[in-house]
This record gives C-alpha cells, structure tokens and sequence, in this order.
C-alpha cells in the first residue's frame, strides 16, 4: 500500500507581515467571481474573521455557520492535482481547471494534498489560486492546510537531511532542531502549512522497512529534544518538538511554527517491538503497560502542547489505530484532553475493510473511525467520509462527533494563524536551499557518523598517506533514505566525490573500485577491488543497504532492502558485499569498513576482523563530503571547494552515539539496549570463523548481547570522568534531581562527548526495564579541557505504570549511571522517599 | 535456572479398593510412635475425616483444626530426600532418616517433591514412609500430594511417549487421553498423586527451546482433547484433559483422575508468540485480548474443571506471573471461580527479587505472591514461604490469604481421595511398562509421524528394492526430547534398530553411515555416505535436532539444541548435516530426509530438492521401529519381532498433520497460521540456488510463507471431499452447528485422515485471525470407502473480546473451510443472526 504523506509549517500573524503574499501579476484565467463574505445581520465582522478573539471564540462562532457539506469537506483531504496538473514534473504550465477547484473545494477542502515534485513558483502558483478561493469564493472563507513530504528535507527540491535515524544518532537536539526548523523554512514560502515528517516508532523490529524512519529504540532521546531545545540552556520554551512516536507504517506529524505559539505535532499510535515479524502494517502485540510504559510516558505532556496528530495503519491488541477509542478519544482528548487536529493515514480508514476485517462497508469504515478517533480521512482511499452527510441525515452518525472533529481541526487552523495569512510568500527563493541551511545540514552529516570501531587508532587517517583505495558499490553513490523525490541524488554529494572534494588540494591519490554492486551475487569485480587495495595504503570499503525515492521505490521491479514496504528476513549485507569486505582485509591492507544504511547491519565477521568499522546512516546531501572528513579528522577551513561547504563550522571529532543497537543476527533479535529486567539470560554459544561450534545456550551458536549497544560511538580524543553528584540525595518522589559530573577531554584532540546518564529502578511494584536512558548532553571540549556537565532529571521520568493504572514514581533506590547503555563509567545510587 | 516440576495421579477411593496399600513388612526401623489422631471433643470423628461429607464440609472443618505453621507447612512443597537419600539411581537401601522425616514434615508438608530416578521399591517405601508418618504421625492426617516428572512419559524408567509436539501430531484425542492415563497409571501404583506434564505454552517462538513440550500453535487442538475423549462419540464426559496453556518457561499440571469425578489440572500463565528473543523465562509482550482470545478463551470453560495449576516464570505485560492479581485472583479465582491449588514453579517465588526485581526481600517475594497468586511455593528457591508464619503475627500478611490458599490445597486433596487412598499399591508392577502401554505408545508413535513431502509418490517404499542407505547422525541414535531421565534412552529403539527389526525378514541390504555427527562441522564422513547411497537403490538421510536427559541437559559442558533452557537463534540444521543431504541428493538416488526434531527445521533447500520429507518430531521407545513401518508403507502383524511389538494394531498409512508451521527461516517467525488478518503482506523476494538474487518487499529476499503450514501432512493415499453441509444456516449467536462433509478414499490403500474445519469471522468489531481452526474428527477409511463426518462447532468458538470486555458472538457472515489451513478443498458461509 502506498501512501502519500505532513511537518506543519504555517506563519503566525507576525510571520506574515514580515513576507508579502505571492503575486500572481495579471491573470486572465483568474475570472471566477468574489461570492459574499459571512458576515453578521448587522454586517458586523464575524468573531471567527477576528484575530483578536480567542481560538475557542472564533472556534464558537464559524462552526455553526458551517452547512452539513461544508463541515464534512473540512475533515476530508482533497488534492491540489485536482485543479493543477502535477503529474509531470517539467511542466511549468501556470493554469488550472477551474471545474476541478470548486469540485475540489466543496467536498474536500480542510486539508489539501500538494506534495508533488514541480517548479516552485508553479507550486506557489497552485496554492495561491486555491487559498485565493478559499477565502474570497467560498462563504466563510476557511483557508485549508497545504500538506507536503518532508521526512528528512523538504522533498520538493529542498534541502536533503541524513534520515531521521542518522540525525538521532547526532545527539544533538539543538541541531535537530534546527534541521527541522530550516525543512519548514522550505515548505512554508511556498505555501505549505503543514509537511509529513518522520516515522517516530521506536527502532525495536529491525526487519521493518521504515527503521531509517525513526528516531531510534530509545524514547528519551527525542522527550530531551521536546523539551530542551537548547541543552547548555535551561530554556522551557519549546519552539520545535521532535517527538519519537510510536506508530507502525505511519508518519509523525512534525509541526513547525514560527512564532511564540510554539506548537508541535506528534503521531498518535503505537507500534511495538514486536509487530507481527517485522512486516509492513502488521498487527502490534502489547498491553496497557507497555502502551504506557514505552510508548506514551515519554510523550503525554508533550502531546497535549501538539497542534496535529496522525494516526497508524495498524492494530494494537486487535484494535485497529484509525478507530482505536480507547487509544484516540479516552486518552488523548479526555486523560490528555488535547483538542486539535487528528487524521487518518492514506488510505488508513478503507483498511478497516480491506485489512482489519472490522466493516465490511464504506459507511462503517466512516461512522468507526469519526466516531472512535475524532480525525479526519486523508485521501488515497474510497473518501469513505463522502458517506458521512448521509449517515448524519439518516441519524446512524450522531453530528456531535462531525463538530467536535470539525472543531479540533479549526482550532489547529486557527492557532497557526491561517486565517490571516494562507498564501504563499513572494519572496520564497529565499528560504529555499540557504548556504545557511546547507551549513547546518552539512553539520548534521558529520554529527551522524557513528565511529564503532578504531583498532589501533587507525583512523582518522593522516593527509601524508599517499594513496587510498575507495571500494565497494557505496562509494560512487548517493544513498538517500526513502522520502525523498525522484533524482533528489543530483543534489548529493558520493562519498567518492566527497573524497576527491577533500584531498584535491592534496597528493593523496584514490584508487576507486566498485568491487561489487550492492544487489548482485556478482563476485566479478572482486579482484579489481582487491587490486585498488594492493595499490594503496589503506583501504576504505563503503557496504551496506539501500533504498529508492518515492517514485522508484513502489515501481515494479526495482529493487531495495529498506524503505517503507521494504522488509527484510535478514540483516546481514546482501549479495556479495561480505566477500568484498573479506577479500580487501586478507588483502593485507589496513581496512575500513563503512556501513552506509538504514539500519543495522548484523554482520559479526566485520566487527572482528575491521581495523575501524564506521555507520553512515543514509545521509544528507553532502553526507560523502562529511565521511571523507571524519575519515581524515579534519576540515579545512581555507581550502576552496570545502570553503564553499563549511564556512563556519570546524570539527576535528565526529561525535555520533548509535540510536539503535545492533545485533549479531536476525535470529538474537530484539535487541534493544532498555529491555525489561531478566530478558536477556546470557550463555552464548559461537561458529568460529573455521565452522567450528562452540555450544551454549542463550543462544545456542550465538549470543543475545549486540555487536554495538545503544549509545556506543568512539572518539579520536578520549575523555576522563570524575567526580559524579547528585544534587539532593535523598529526594521526595515529587522532585527533579541534576546529576552532575566532571568530564575531561584526556587526548591530543578537540572532541565532543554525549554525557549520558542511565537509570535502573532497583525494585519496583512492576518489572521495568534493567537500564534506561534519562538525560544526556552533548559538550565540547578541546584537548585537556575539563567541565562540569550538570544533566537535570524529573521526577516522571523515574515513574511506573501501577498495577492500578496510575503513574507513581515509588520509593526507594534508583542506579543512576554515566556511561553508555553497555559501558559503565561512574554510578551511584539515589534514595527516593516519601 | 533449572527446575524440577507434576500429572495429578491419585485414585479415588473406588479404586482403593481395588488394590491393597504397598507392603513395608516387618521393619525394625519404622519406630516413630503412632500420636493421637485428632478427634471431636465428644470422640466422634471429625467431619473432615468422613469421606461421604461434601468437600467443602470437610474443608471447612479441618481449616480451623491447623495450626498456622502446619497452614505454611501445606503450602510448601516438600522433597522425598529429606529423609531418604535418592542421589544414587543404584542404591535400593531401605533405610530413611527419621529426624530429616520429622522435620520436612513439620515445614513442607503439601506437595512432596519425588521425581529420582530409583529403583521402583524403594520409592514405593518412600512414599509409604512419608504418607504413614502424615496420616499415622501428625495430629491432622493430611496426606501429601507426591510429585514426579512425566512430561511424556513416567520418567523413573516408565514407558516413553513422544514429546509432547508429537503427540500433537497425531490429531488423536483418544490416544492423547490414553497417553496421559498410561502415564498416570505408572506412577500412580507406586503412591504419586500429581505428575508433572507438558508445557502448553503454543509454540509461537520457535526459537525458544521449550517447544517440543507444547502441543503446537493451535490452542484449538488440545480443547477438542478436553471436551471430547472420544471423537467418534458425541461424548461429554471428561476423563482427561489435556489443555494448551500458554506459558513460559513453565509447565503443564496434568491431572490424571481415574474415575467419575474427572477433574483436570492446566497451567495457568500466558505466553506469547512474542517472548523476548525466544529466550528461556524472557518477558512477554502482549494486551488483554491477546490473553484472553488466544490463551484464555479455548480454556477457560476448561479450567474451572481442573484441580490443580501452575503458574510460569515469565512476566506479561509487566506483572510477574507468579504474582499476577489480574490473572491469578481477578479472573481465576473471581470470573472462573477455581476453587483448587495453584502452585507456582521450583524456585519461581524467588524471581521476584532476583530477576523480575518487584521485591528486595524474602519477605516481600512471600507476601507478593501469596497474596496476588494465592498459590504455594514449589522448592528450588529460598522457601520464602518460611517468613509467612512471622510476617502473619506481625500482620504485614492478613492470615486469610494463607486460609485461601490452604482451602484449594484441602480441596484437590479431598476431590482426589487422598484421605481415604494415600499409599502406593503393593502391585504396583502390574501398571508399569505393561504391553499394552506399549503396544498403544507404539501407535502414537506411528500415528505422529508427518509426511511433508511426497515427490513421484517416492513413499512408501517397495519392500522388493534390494537395499537402502540409512545416513545421518540420527540413524543409530535414539532422540528423545527433554524432561527424560538418565540413561531412558536405553528403552528406546533407534531407526537403525527399527529397519533392522522390520527388515529382519527380508532380503533388503542396509548400508548405514553415519555422515557426520549432529554437533560437529567435520564432513569427513560424507564421503562413506554417498558410497552407501551409491551402493543402496535408496537413500533415507535422517537429521534434525536434539535434546538431552534431565540429568545431562543441565551438564556444563554438554551440548544441545533443544530443551529447556537451550534456545536457538538460527532454525537451521547445525554443523555438516545440510551439506551432508545435499551430497546424498547429488548422488543420484532417490533421497527421502527425515528431520528427527524437537521443533520445525527451516531448511528450504530441502523441501524444494529432497525427493520425500518425513517429519518425527522427538519420538517415543519404538519411534525408530514406527519411522521404518511408516517407510515401508505398512506393519507385519505376522511378523516375529513386529508381533512382539504391534499385536493388534495394522496400520497401512501414516495420518500425522503439522502442529506447527514450518518457517524458511528464522527471520521469517513467527509463521502461525492464525496471525490477526492483514499480518502476512506478501511479495516474497527469492536467493536463487546459485546466488542470484530475486527481489520482493515481505520479504526482500525471502517469504513470509511457511514451508509447510499447520495442518499439513500427506497421506499414501487420496480422499476426495464432497457435499459440505450446515446442520442449520443462518444459526442464532448461541446455537452451536455441525459442519457435516462426505469423505471418501480414492487411492489404493486405507488411510486415516484428519478433517480440519477452519472458520474465518469476516467482519468482526475488532481485529480476528484471518483463520481459526474450529473443530476437527480423524477417521479412517479403506480404499474406496466413504464417510459423513459431522462436526460440531460451538457457538462460543466464533465469539470476539470485545472492546467492552466481554466475549460476543457477533451477527454476520463466517466462512467455514474444510482443508488445512493453507489448503481449502470445500467451503460454505454461515450467516448468524441476532
């Protein structure tokens, strides 16, 4: 099933007056008529028309201007193809069909579908003329949300970030923050007000195909990043959530919004370790516990600060999530009591059907998902809401549930100020694809690398080698995640061109080749492979998964291992990719492995044998030049063509941590590093390398611990720990506690270090997890500089779900640990008490 | 963790008449003075010893006799080496301990622990001693309840069924119920009163090594067991049950009554088909209505019947089993209204504070699960329990839990008779390893026995070939599943045995190698094995899995595949076995492979190029002798060593189906059958045999398929299936139905054959499995010959947990299948109307 997907990015009030609206110059084809504006009996501006009044004023007084027709409309997604033609993506033709607008608008206007690869000001165009009637051709005027991709970058043509799971792997919250803040930027000058971002499910079934979609196994890693943009500063306010939700086959909803109101968007459904082994919209096995526990604690305060909320395909104990009631209506809007808008996925609300089994009508699909979750339909599905006027004449649909869906929809409309301002900016080159940007983006490339392995200290690599081998079929390449738009490649920069960018003003010669290609048994081009490495000091072999834009992706008879809809049985390398890593190391040549992925790749051999193992995770659009640079440890500042890539930004130390542990096998997994206590009894067995079986039995020929945990990622510098407080011990169960902790950068190198502190509830009414990640922070540090890293922790997040279905942080001692999931640097206990 | 586990074996007092109490003679030893029994005030005897008061008369007279450390006493479990030594299998002295005696008696005193391998004598007088110091010794007279092991068979050199996934195979419920009697009846002459049996988890975690002591995936397999002991007859009354209860890392209370009051005993604790990684004891995922759809609906009606359960190690959703209010109090004991024992596993109350860390103390580990479980402690820990009579007078545990617990002890005592019947049976001789047990194991060894490939009608072979190759490791190997004792595989006849004894009369030439061993990559021996191939018309390559006995399997440095606490991460064959069929095959004979197995073997390659696949999961004594008749397409009832064997039972066909489905690999578990609609997405992806790579998306390079689905199993004859009839459509949602079918033999040969009716709920208000099977009859028909079969559904089987917490059988269409479950050859809809 394919679906289309939406970050919110709209401007406040003040944001608009700041950029004129698009300017559409002198139209002959614009001849439709301006209709009445509502307006009172006594021709007063309505209280809605009002942007001084209160949401919930303007909310009170539209909704009942609102015929059956025009509230129904309002809930359902209609589609910007519907008056432009965006089927080509050349065609820069600025005229529309008329007829096809005003159908669009009366049946199908709340949101609007225009996520298409087009010129831009074609684009604006579009969106101008269909905001232009909104406003001043329809009786109420009511703007509609104009949706795009925007998963790791603004999809049409913007700037590509490394996928959301590399970006974890950064650490970096401020920096995430502005990643997203910039793929608004892009969107929004265009007109967009609301873009599709990342599947926040948690990394636990590493099978699934959108694993490079999320954000990592850890839920904490984005909670931090919703509540402290800024880690050196204790700044509240939230101006950009990223926020892990757990959903199976769906997408976050990331709100940006420019202004004070900071508002966020999370997707609403959780998925699980354990969706039916690992397949696409499969069905979630969990109970309330781990709902709560894994997948709501994180998020339940920042949920109700979210304008909009996307609901997952799948079931969760056999309920489906379009019309979970329990999960959309008794949590979210009444525990929660979150009031803004709710959709379905594409297509999500016809599964009810055609996959869950749960109606066998169009009218019942509609009537249980408006009446269970309280959201709208997205198209790429029957509109099975078109059947909803009727149901509501008929009185098999009570209206209340129409209202409230209708209303939860204004409200978010409201909030974003897109009653004042709808259209496009005049100016919107100038938020699109930025050097600015580009400097961000190429610092979030070297934050996402991930350094797993340094034998001997081989890397980072001296600029006095005279030679190096580039192999393997990921260095000619631009791997992007999925989400982005056919040929988005063109504007990447390979790790073979990256290299070449960063050594031209050296002697150092490259000796490239493929070896193998990454979906071939093909050993043919081994021993050229094994020749570039003879001929060269050292060897960089670049293997992995890959994926295909949003057109290849769902075309038959292309080819990937990750992606959406794209599962694997096996996380090893495909093909003969582990015969090339083997050929080039017996080659004798000090050999570097580089994962390029989506996600983890169980290879064993690679961990052993590897003189330096380093994870991409499918990078941005100067992901190659980045991994040159962490390979050689330096940027250069002057020179020229790295001049123009990183001007401000100098980093001698690549600082990324694994957001997702990687196991040794497909068959040890899950393997995520916070499972619950007693879950990983340890005997391992082994097959060594000669085929010999030395046996056990957790697991018999191969063991449960991962090759690299969560929170693993080396550095060229090391850093000394001293000196761990608390700074209350005892605390009530009410309070927050820092943990501080002196940290000294103990190497020749400037470096930065992910400070990360770890919590073990020694004895709980309930089992909880043997370790869990409760605060981090990212520091720079140069060489023998010391600080003191003050990390705080609140009390909630120390808490357990009860037996009595309540949160309760309970007395007693609590581990609290620096280190990493797997590493422990210093640890004390902390006593709670009454 | 190791534990020792219980069958319920007691006679009630009919048939205490029927055989006189165990003989001690004349003992100079057996010097403990007779005390004063407990007698009214008025010296008439108390109501609890009259054995014509109502249970509940006699409990409620006894409670208030014990004093609280003999309430304690009861509720621990004792050991037999208290007073006897049992260590030395050899050692027959009749000698005992009688201060040891006094003291295990004053402190565990319930259930006594006596599952040693010992000479049979010297049990029966163990028993004798501890039952006549109980009813002769102590104030009250309360026997014990002695223990022992019988998983599949009595494990103190008793007859040796197959393991329980084999018995499963069978789809016989009369022989399953036989199985268990004989069982029962071994242990029960020499004064056993609980036996403990299979785990019943479903086998849904292939991985995990407990597998073969379940009954397969399909919980609907074992409910037909327990509420129809006779398919041929519309029976309602129980004598045995065997039910599948899911759990984890523990065991099935079999409970063997021998007379009307036919009351059974299941396990009470869910597993899931997602316990963490397939590891032994791991946490399990899973909600309320997973729990109750899949593990506790087929049972519940059940479970109230029974007299005994045990609880599991594991945690669900969060709560530790052995202290799961929900499931042991709120639905046990208040919706189910189980009045009996519940006990939890050996060591299990310690968990809590040394793995599932919900206590710090011994004290907390008592009440916690006391308390929540209502339910004594089993031995192999601390015997928390002992801090009980303390923590009541200090009232941090209010009596009436222990009063509770203590009731439901007294009431499986008094339901068994125990009172009246206490002691072994002086002739207990006569009901161990008699011929007809064996001569019945015999038949469930052939009859669980599947044929899984059948290419060219290969099978059975021609008793005129002139020799055949018997190859692999195990040939000349008998392979019993765990929870056997040391050295009981002496019982047991290997299939080189087997073909020899059925071949002992022919002119067949048997070249036996052995290949290679099970545990080993060395394949110097596969060349011996293609010459035996080359040198035989025939090649049968026997493979698989293996366990071993209770005593080794616990061995350091030991090794095996399958068994409690050896779980896998990989469900291919180890070592040289593969490549070993492989060069077979290449040899040119026709190869048949035998997969001897604890658990399905996924090994694509030979489904797709091994000529025949027989599936013997880890067989009973005479499965090597079964494995050869089944090859051979027939049994000798004339024959001298097969009549020895096989006196009455002629059997020309084989009749085994899959209880489990085979899966590819293990990246492609689980592989239910059952999975909830919409789970199994499928565009399988393909590695070619000669490495090419074929793309799909579920999954890239493989299938969510199974090799062979449950249900599955050929047959060396055909049936054609005609006239599938309702016995009512449209029925009311409380009417139960028979789906009546005509059967008739169209091959050659008679043949038994399983009826499978499957029932798909096609609109239900939550998420249902895309199948369930709903009800099955296995008949036998001679070549030619046809049947009706009728089989009746209950209404409950198609009844939904709905979001409202109830079952319903909801209005609509079910479609009703005749088939396996990946094979429909008939189908119908019923509609069910309000």
């Amino acid at each position: 099933m394919r679906y289309i997907c939406v970050f919110f990015v709209a401007s406040s009030v003040t944001a608009s007056l700041a950029r004129s609206p698009f300017n559409l110059g002198v139209r002959d084809d614009l001849h439709f008529p301006v209709v009445a504006r509502a307006t009172n009996k006594d021709g007063s501006l309505p209280v809605y028309k009002n942007p001084k009044a209160s949401i919930e004023a303007r909310v009170a007084d539209l909704l009942p201007r609102m015929t059956l027709e025009e509230k129904v409309a309002q809930i359902i997604q209609g589609d910007i193809n519907g008056w432009m033609n965006m089927n080509d993506p050349l065609d820069d033709t600025k005229t529309f069909n008329q007829t096809g607008l005003e159908e669009m608008m009366r049946t199908k206007a709340g949101a609007i579908w225009g996520g298409y690869l087009a010129p831009w000001d074609k684009i604006a165009f579009a969106i101008t003329i269909g905001q232009r009637y909104l406003m001043e051709n329809t009786t109420l005027g009511i703007p509609a949300l104009f949706q795009t991709e925007g998963l790791h970058g603004f999809t049409d043509n913007g700037t590509i970030w490394p996928s959301p799971i590399g970006m974890a792997a950064s650490f970096d919250t401020d920096l995430l923050r502005q990643a997203a803040s910039t793929i608004a930027d892009e969107a929004e000058g265009l007109g967009y007000s609301h873009v599709f971002a990342p599947v926040l499910d948690l990394s636990r079934e590493l099978r699934w195909g959108r694993v490079e979609e999320n954000f990592g196994e850890d839920p904490f890693l984005y909670v931090i990043a919703s509540t402290a943009p800024s880690l050196a500063v204790g700044e509240t306010q939230v101006r950009l959530q990223l926020l892990a939700w757990p959903q199976l086959a769906s997408i976050l909803l990331l709100l940006v919004v420019r202004k004070e109101a900071c508002k966020s968007s999370i997707l609403l459904n959780p998925s699980s370790v354990l969706t039916k082994a690992g397949r696409n919209i499969a069905q979630v096995s969990g109970g309330e516990r781990e709902l709560r526990t894994v997948f709501l604690k994180p998020f339940e305060r920042a949920c109700i600060q979210s304008l909009s909320i996307m609901t997952a395909y799948s079931s969760y104990d056999g309920i489906p999530a379009v019309a979970d009631k329990h999960l959309l209506t008794d949590i979210l809007r009444t525990e929660w009591d979150y009031k803004y808008w709710v959709t379905s996925d594409a297509g999500a609300v016809d599964l009810l059907t055609t996959t869950h089994g749960t109606c066998d009508t169009r009218e019942c699909a509609a009537k249980t998902a408006l009446e269970n979750g309280l959201s709208g339909e997205m198209g790429g599905g029957t509109y099975t809401y078109l059947t909803l006027p009727d149901q509501i004449r008929a009185g098999t649909v009570d209206v209340h549930f129409l209202d409230d869906t209708v209303k939860a929809m204004l409200r978010t409309k409201f909030s974003l100020g897109l009653f004042e301002n709808p259209y496009p900016y005049n100016d919107y080159v100038e938020t699109l694809r930025t050097p600015e940007t580009r400097t961000l983006m190429h610092q979030m490339d070297r934050e996402s690398i991930v350094l797993l392995e340094n034998k001997n200290g081989v890397l980072p690599l001296s600029k006095s080698i005279k030679s190096i081998a580039l192999i393997g079929p990921q260095v000619n390449r631009v791997s992007f995640g999925d989400y982005v738009f056919f040929n988005a490649t063109l504007n990447g920069v390979s790790p073979l061109d990256g290299f070449e960018r960063l050594l031209s003003n050296t002697s150092i010669k490259i000796n490239y080749a493929e070896g193998c290609k990454l979906w071939s048994n093909d050993n043919s081009g081994i021993p050229q492979a094994i020749s570039a490495a003879q001929a060269s000091d050292v060897a960089v072999v670049m293997v992995g998964t890959w994926s295909l834009d949003q057109t290849l992706l769902w075309t038959p008879g292309t080819n990937a291992t990750t992606g959406e809809h794209v599962d694997l049985s096996d996380l090893g390398l495909v093909g003969s990719q582990l015969e090339l890593v083997q050929a080039v190391k017996a080659s004798g040549k000090p050999t570097i492995v580089v994962f390029v992925s989506g996600k983890p790749i169980a290879e064993p051999w690679i961990s052993e044998n590897a003189d330096a193992v380093i994870q991409q995770f499918y990078p941005g659009e100067l992901g190659g030049l980045a991994l040159a640079e962490v390979i050689f440890g330096d940027v250069n500042p002057s020179g020229t063509a790295i001049h123009l890539e990183a001007t401000a930004v100098i980093h001698r130390n690549h600082t990324g941590k694994l957001p997702v542990s990687f196991p040794r096998s497909v068959g040890t997994t899950p393997v995520f590093y916070n499972y619950i206590k007693g879950s990983r009894p340890l005997d391992p067995g082994q097959v060594l390398d000669d085929g010999t079986l030395r046996f056990g039995h957790q697991y018999v020929l191969d063991s449960p611990l991962p090759l690299w945990s969560f929170g693993h990622g080396l550095s060229y510098t090391t850093f000394s720990y001293s000196s761990l407080t608390l700074s209350k011990n005892p605390i009530k169960t009410s309070d927050n506690f820092n943990v501080a902790v002196t940290v000294r950068n103990t190497g020749a190198v400037s470096g930065k270090e992910v400070i990360q502190v770890y919590a073990t509830d020694v004895t709980s009414s309930v089992a909880t997890p043997n370790q869990e990640l409760v605060g981090f922070k990212k520091i720079s540090l140069d060489p023998g500089q010391s600080k003191i890293v003050s990390i705080q922790v609140n009390s909630t997040q120390l808490a357990v779900w009860t037996t009595k279905g309540t949160w309760s942080v309970e007395p007693g001692q609590f581990l609290i640990k620096i280190g990493t999931s797997d590493q422990v640097f210093l640890n004390t206990t902390l006593n709670v008490v009454v």
